[in-house]
C-alpha cells in the first residue's frame, strides 16, 4: 500500500526532526529514546492520523505533530512493557528491547521521557491548528494513555495473567490497552483539520473504535500464527505467559471471524463519509491483512 | 507558615478530587495512584505554584489544577526513582514505596498514569485561563519533565553513581533533576494570571532557579544529617548508592554555605517585585530551614 509506505516514511523523518539528537546532553537517554522510536515498526497508529486527517481534510505538517504524539506514548508502552517486571521481552522490532541494551534504569527513564515528549510535541509544534484545538488534542491524547486508557488496559492485563477470563472481559482489556490509543489517533488526526462536522467525527469515532479492536484480534492470532523472525519479537509470548487471548478463547478460525466481524463493522461506520473515506478503508484491509 | 498548612489542606483535597477514586476500573491501579500521592509529603512545589500565583494575581481554582500537574510529575517520578531498577527504596513519606505495596508491575504503571494524569488536568480542568496559557503551561511543564528536564537529570544521576563529580557537573544534575520541576512550577503559577509583566516573570523564573537548587542542597544536607523517621525516608541513601553529594563535594559546613548564598540570591530575585513577594520570601525560608 503506497500510502501506508509513504506515511511510514514521513512519520519516521518527523520523528527524527521531533527527537533531540543523540548527542544532546544527556547522550545516553537520547540514544536509549531514539533506538526505541527509529528504524521501524509498522505505525499504525500515525497512518490511522495521517488518514483520518486527509479525510477530514487537515494539512500534513499539523499531522506530522499529531501522528510523532501517538507514536511517542506508544513507543514508551512497548519499551515499559518489555520490562523484567512486566512482560520480560529480549526482543522487539528485530533488535533487543531498550533495556536489553541500555540496561532497566535507562529503559524506564527512556520511557518516561517520550510520553513527556509526546505532550511537548503537540503542545509546542503542532502548526496550523488553534489553541482551543491543540488543547482538545493534549486532553484527548492524556485521557488515551492514561489509567483510564492505555495504562488501565496495562493494569487490567496484570490482573489477567493466569486467571480465567471470558470474552467480554477480555475485551474489556483491549478496548483500554490498545483500543484506546487507536481511537485516539483517529480522532486527533480529525482534530487536525479546520472544521469537522460532527456526522464525520462521530463516524470516525466509530471507525476507530472497531478497528482498534479488529487490531488486536489479528495481534493475537499471529502470536500464535506467526513467527519470531516475522514478527521481531517474540511468537507465542501471551500463550508462554498464559494470558488469555482471542485464539484461546475461541479457536484461531473463531478468532478469524471476530476479525472479520469487526473488520467489517469498521467499514460500515465510515459509510456516512462516501468515497472521501477511500484511504481508510484501504488501511483498514492492511491492518487486517497484515502478517506480522 | 500558615500558608504552607493551609495550601497543603488545599492541594490535598484537589488531588482527591481529580484522581479517579479506588472504586474506578481498574481499581487496583488507580489504588496505588492513590495511595503514592495522597496523604502527605511536603507539597514544596505546588506551594510554589500557589505562592507565585498569588504574587502575579492567579485565581486559586486555576491553581488547584497547576499544583496538581506538577505534583503528579513528582509523584510519578518518586515511583519510578524508587524501583529496585533505579533507587532501589523501601520507604516513602514513612510507608512502603509503591512497589513495595503493590508490585513492581503496578508500580510502574502507576508512575506512567500519574504523569499522563498531569497533562490532563493541565488541558481538562484548568478554569479562569484562556486556551493559548494552558497551551502554554502543557509545554512548559512537558519540557520541564522531559529529557531536558527532570528525566534528563535522573538518566544524569545513573551516569554518576560511582563517579567523581565536580560542582558543575553536580549542579548540573541538580537543575535537570529537581531545578527544572520546581522552576516551572513557579513559572506555571505566574502564567495562572491573567497577565504577567515581563519583569515579573523574568523576577519570578531568577527566584525559581534558585530556590531549586537551594531545595536540593538542603536535601542533600539532610539526607546526612537527619533520621530515617524524620525524612519518612531512608537517610544516608545517597552515601549508601555512593552516591555524589553537596557535602561530600563541599563537607556539611560548606553545603550549608553553599545553601545560604542560594537562598540569599533567590530573595534578591524577588527585588522587583517589591512588598508583593512577601509570601514567597516567607515560602524559601520554610523551604531552606525545613528539617525533613
Amino acid at each position: 500500500m503506497r500510502f501506508a509506505a509513504e506515511s511510514q516514511r514521513r512519520v519516521e523523518a518527523a520523528l527524527d526532526q521531533f527527537l533531540p539528537s543523540e548527542h544532546t546532553h544527556p547522550a545516553r537517554l537520547h540514544r536509549a529514546m531514539r533506538y526505541s522510536i527509529l528504524g521501524g515498526g509498522k505505525r499504525i497508529r500515525p497512518l490511522l492520523v495521517y488518514a483520518a486527517g486527509h479525510v477530514a481534510g487537515a494539512p500534513d505538517n499539523a499531522l506530522d505533530a499529531a501522528a510523532c504524539a501517538v507514536e511517542c506514548i506508544h513507543a514508551y508502552s512497548l519499551i515499559h512493557d518489555d520490562l523484567p517486571a512486566m512482560d520480560d521481552d529480549e526482543l522487539r522490532r528485530g533488535k533487543p528491547t531498550c533495556h536489553k541494551a541500555f540496561g532497566e534504569a535507562e529503559a524506564i527513564l527512556a520511557g518516561d521521557a517520550l510520553q513527556a515528549l509526546a505532550f511537548y510535541v503537540l503542545a509546542h509544534a503542532l502548526d496550523g491548528a488553534d489553541s482551543s484545538r491543540r488543547l482538545k488534542m493534549v486532553e484527548l491524547l492524556a485521557q488515551a494513555a492514561g489509567s483510564r486508557g492505555m495504562v488501565g488496559g496495562q493494569s487490567i492485563d496484570l490482573a489477567a495473567v493466569g486467571r480465567e477470563l471470558d470474552i467480554a472481559e477480555l475485551e474489556d482489556m483491549h478496548i483500554h490497552k490498545t483500543g484506546a490509543l487507536i481511537r485516539a489517533s483517529v480522532l486527533l488526526g480529525a482534530l487536525c483539520a479546520n472544521r469537522v462536522e460532527d456526522r464525520d467525527r462521530n463516524a470516525l469515532d466509530h471507525f476507530g473504535k472497531y478497528i482498534g479492536l479488529a487490531f488486536q484480534v489479528q495481534d493475537d492470532i499471529l502470536d500464535v500464527t506467526a513467527t519470531t523472525a516475522t514478527l521481531g519479537k517474540r511468537a507465542g509470548a501471551d500463550q508462554a505467559l498464559n494470558k488469555p487471548t482471542y485464539p484461546s478463547l475461541l479457536g484461531v478460525n473463531g478468532a478469524r471471524e471476530r476479525a472479520r466481524e469487526l473488520h467489517q463493522a469498521a467499514l460500515d461506520s465510515l459509510e456516512p463519509l462516501g468515497p472521501r473515506a477511500g484511504l481508510l478503508r484501504g488501511l483498514s484491509s492492511y491492518i487486517i491483512d497484515r502478517t506480522a
